[in-house]
């Protein structure tokens, strides 16, 4: 007779992914539907959870359900209070789902239950003060300290994206301007390359068929691994900004280790080591510390849900 | 027969100051020396905590022994790594001040124990996620999460001062460019002030002999509560920049509670409220969140001596 599975859902703004985790954070196997949106009844993407959960299950018996969501989840990690590409507002969102699938179901925001995941079983295995951000359209984050996660007073700790780093500039989503997502990140990464577009010869030219609205970042980051200049300058850029915002948030918390993931961090070191050298830069009393290392994420797009897993955990 | 006391000692640029401190966090009274200064033996200073602990002490046994030190601590707590205004340079304080007071030592940052203080006794009592902002010739600061202090991997959590708020903005002493507490600060306040003279007429061209490089923070302080048109506008714009900053530390941390104390927070409203303003106008969602109370210290230049004291209680 088999063990009863857990299984952890990420549900982001596009798809719901479900997989079956191990007690030490290998995913045995996952299933996955696409968001139904952000205007459709709740019920929805309820359903969509359900049925990638009952797929991944196979009929075995669950113990436990952790669900990563890209949202604000409350202190009490019950309730979405607000999520841009997801209904839910405000809805108690681990009752609903408890009782649906008849097994308790805890929440947890998607950025960190990556960044416990990380910790956990990733690229900061072991490091009790970590930081993460994921870089994906805009830059999420997460935060462990001494061992634990910071999830503040609206469960909205390690939102680093809307750090101002540009006092007037670009303008955001968010309705404020100048925020470090404007500079750092995949929307950040493409207006770079338009921005140099037609200045020199990139074969994102052919990628993008001429029209540089079309550009996206996995063009720039083929580009970048095919030797274009263009495409390298727009990473070189954006990973100088990644590491202005990251000494911002490394003078504030003085983590032992920074993890960044997301899409863009596909890039590696292409991303990294600009990023490495304006943190050395730009951060206070750099030779009276030891610097942390900034290190790829190691558990990809599986992250969320591995961590939503582990914290689910009793 | 008299219990044995906990003596706090607050060790900063330029005085000692140690308490008797009750387990209720109320100071029973007080004795300061002049610190020597930052190019002199360490054992200079050394002799003048332990001759602030004897004459606070008054014969009396001691149980233990708190140290506050304007400096990074390690995160054994043990050493002070760097002091701008004091001669310690990696030694191992706590054991050398064991040894000399013959009763267990231990030691915090100053700013980490005034946090921990405002915590446990003053404007924060009871609130577990809370971040202290000091505002003297500079930034300080600390950040109690989930009612632990968040100290980092090299004691340096909480060191708000550098983050950069203007790229390429004013020159600080740390080396860098456009470091929040070249706006929001004593030392802001002041260039504020100098910026403006002659301009309007103002209570400071008597207070500082029409000398504009004699103007200081009380100074201002004063003449903007005589009603002082240019010291309020001093304030406001410090203010100001005091919220925009803020609102980055509270987009990363999400605490329940922003505590501001230093010498520049005697001001009160005239620097909180423009603080708060744009506080509200500058953080993300600020319309899906409790944004926090932002609130003046309770505890005064005693905060640091009392945190010391009940982080060094067993």
């Amino acid at each position: 007779m088999s063990q009863p599975l857990w299984v952890g859902v990420d549900v982001g703004g596009t798809k719901v992914l479900a997989g079956v985790v191990d007690a030490d954070g290998r995913v045995r196997r996952t299933a996955r539907r696409a968001t139904p949106g952000r205007r459709v009844d709740v019920r929805r993407v309820e359903d969509a959870i359900a049925q990638a959960v009952a797929e991944v299950a196979a009929g075995e018996p669950l113990a436990g359900v952790g669900l990563a969501a890209a949202g604000f989840v409350d202190a009490d990690r019950a309730r979405v209070r607000f999520a841009p590409h997801l209904p839910w507002r405000g809805e108690d969102v681990r009752a609903r789902m408890t009782d649906r699938l008849g097994v308790e179901v805890k929440l947890e925001n998607d950025a960190n239950a990556a960044a416990w995941a990380e910790h956990r079983f990733g690229a900061g295995r072991g490091v009790d003060d970590l930081l993460m951000i994921t870089m994906g359209t805009g830059i999420g984050g997460g935060i462990v300290s001494d061992g634990r996660l910071t999830r503040g007073r609206n469960g909205m700790a390690g939102e680093f994206g809307h750090m101002m780093v540009v006092p007037d500039g670009q303008p955001c989503d968010c309705g404020g301007r100048g925020c470090w997502e404007q500079y750092a990140s995949g929307g950040a990464l493409v207006r770079a390359a338009q921005h140099r577009f037609g200045q020199q010869p990139s074969l994102l030219e052919d990628l993008c068929h001429g029209d540089p609205a079309l550009i996206s970042g996995p063009m720039v980051t083929a580009a970048a691994e095919e030797g274009d200049l263009l495409a390298r300058e727009a990473f070189a850029e954006v990973g100088r900004w990644l590491g202005v915002g990251l000494a911002n948030v490394v003078a504030a918390l003085d983590p032992a280790c920074v993890v960044v993931g997301g899409g863009v961090s596909a890039a590696g070191n292409r991303l990294l080591d600009p990023a490495r050298t304006a943190l050395e830069h730009s951060l206070v009393a750099a030779g009276h510390r030891e610097l942390p290392p900034v290190v790829a994420a190691a558990l990809g797009p599986e992250a969320g849900l591995i961590g939503a897993v582990d914290l689910a955990r009793p």
